[in-house]
Parts: C-alpha cells; sequence; structure tokens
C-alpha cells in the first residue's frame, strides 16, 4: 500500500442530519485561507441577506460568495422561481469549476436543488469530471444523492447524537449562526 | 415546547472516529470570530511547531492559542512528560472557563488526556459546571467520555463513510492539514 503525494483534487460531501456540515466546510476554508490558497463559495438555498457569523466571516476574509439570493426554500411560494435561481446559481458554479482558478470551490447546500430534482445529478458528476486535477470541491447539505456519494473522495456524515434544541435551548449567536 | 432565546453558554463535543472534528471546531470560531466575539483555544496532544492551515488561520485571525508543546502522544517516549504537559495546559484552560474574558474557548483535541487517565474527567465536569452562564466551550477529539457526552448539550460524532486514503490518495494541503 502506499499512497501518492500529489495534488489530487478532492470532491467532499458533508452530509447527514446532524449539525456541523456548513461549520465543517467553513473549517476547511479557514484553513485554506490560513494557506493563503485561493477560495470561492457558492451558496444555495440559504438567503444572502442575514447576519449569520459565517456570512460575516467569510467577508472579513474576503472570500467571495456567489449567492442565488431566493431565500429559504420551506419559506418560499414559488418554488419554480427558487429551481429557476438555483439552476442559474449552478451555471455560474460549474463555470467556475471548470474554467476559474479557485483551488477549492464550495457549493454550499448544493443537495438540495439536486435532491428536489431541480439540477440532475449526471449533470453535476459531468462538471465533476471534466474539472482541473487538482481542485477540491466541498458539496454540503442533507439528502446527499447515492451516485453524488458514490463518486465523491471523502464522504462525512454527521450523525446527531445530542442537541441543546433538545432541551427547549435556542440557537446561540455565533455558534449555530 | 418553548425555547428560550437568552445567551446559554454550550457544552460542545465533537467525537467519533470521521474526519472533520477540529475542521468543524475550526469553524465555529470563523463564525464567532466573524461576529467579532471574543475567541481563545488550548491546545492538547498535537505539536505547535507544524505548518497545519489552522494553525496558520488562528494567527491572522488573531485568536490565542496555548499549546502544550508535547507533540504527538503516539510519538512521545515519554508518556509522563505528556501526562503533566497536559496537566499543566488544562490548569491554564481551567483558569480561562472560570476567571477569563472569552465568550468562546476550544479545547483541541482534550479527549485523549482524559481517556488516557491523566486528566480525572470528574475534575474537569466541575469546572464545567461552576462556569460563568454565557461561556461556550468546545471539546474536541475521538473516546470523548460518556460521563463529558452525558453533560454536553451538543454532541455530534463524525462518522467515516468514504475517505481519501482508503483509494490511496495521500493527506492534501489546505483541506485536510
Amino acid at each position: 500500500m502506499t499512497t501518492t503525494r500529489e495534488r489530487h483534487g478532492l470532491l467532499i460531501v458533508n452530509t447527514g442530519d446532524g449539525k456541523g456540515k456548513t461549520t465543517a466546510a467553513l473549517g476547511i476554508l479557514t484553513r485554506a485561507w490560513g494557506r493563503g490558497m485561493k477560495v470561492q463559495v457558492f451558496q444555495f438555498i440559504k438567503q444572502s441577506t442575514g447576519n449569520w457569523g459565517e456570512v460575516r466571516a467569510l467577508k472579513k476574509m474576503e472570500i467571495p460568495v456567489t449567492t442565488m439570493g431566493g431565500g429559504f426554500t420551506w419559506l418560499s411560494k414559488d418554488l419554480n422561481h427558487d429551481a429557476d435561481l438555483a439552476r442559474a446559481c449552478w451555471q455560474e458554479a460549474a463555470k467556475a469549476i471548470l474554467e476559474g482558478d479557485a483551488e477549492i470551490i464550495l457549493l454550499y447546500e448544493f443537495t438540495y436543488p439536486m435532491h428536489f430534482g431541480w439540477i440532475p445529478v449526471e449533470e453535476v458528476l459531468d462538471v465533476l469530471r471534466r474539472r482541473p486535477a487538482n481542485r477540491h470541491v466541498i458539496i454540503t447539505g442533507r439528502n446527499a444523492p447515492p451516485e453524488l456519494i458514490e463518486a465523491a473522495d471523502l464522504v462525512t456524515e454527521m450523525t446527531k447524537i445530542k442537541h441543546p434544541y433538545d432541551n427547549n435551548i435556542g440557537a446561540q449567536p455565533g455558534i449555530e449562526f
């Protein structure tokens, strides 16, 4: 058994029902930023106007974020509109993956548009297969499609063991948003 | 069922054999840093001289890190020395938890000295119980003691589903270190 030392662009999937998918992805971006690597974020589903700590942190780190701006799907009254926004965001992301210069690209909450059937998984996998060999791609969200997990190099499932909401403790600023 | 909106300091434990425990903790710190919250790190087990992306990132974010400097336990020839270093680091951490002004304190890889029996879990729980009500504490590492999990508000177990080492792909800079 030998492991290669060469640069190999990983496909990383953080999925599962537990906390920490976004947080773990933010940690990877922070680590890469610490090394001075070029990082880019495409944000699906979640709206961009919130005061989330991660949005502020990405801004402070000067990491470019492209948002689809459609707000939370489960609050939306027009799913077709959200699907169109997600597809438009994916077109930009695909271009960055194939032709951009970021070393690490995060597709934040990107499992949802695939899970909802808005973006065909096969189309995503085709773009990922054709990407430059050293480009890392991170995809987060629940319900990662099985084909995506099959194609991924690193899959972590966050499993909820215990959560403060179980004890009626509200979300804490800085920790959860 | 109502949830409280008041500030409540959480005890967060990231454990399990999968990737992402440190990364998720780094993500929480980054999010809090994005909000301008005061953050402090105590680093157990791992040595401080490495060029890890997270070390560089913490430095760029100007987050204070206290290291025990004992290197990797599994490379150490003098376990008593490591135990002494871990206990000294814990004394400082306990002081910060009880009397310091950080809003979030990360005890990085702190499960190990408890698991090895170097630091009694009951002593740790006693300090945690006596901490200010709004102070968040995050503890990472494998083999979290059951009593710690019992006391925690939020426990996430990172489960390895698939890892690039399985396919003989070496660790990638910026992603894994």
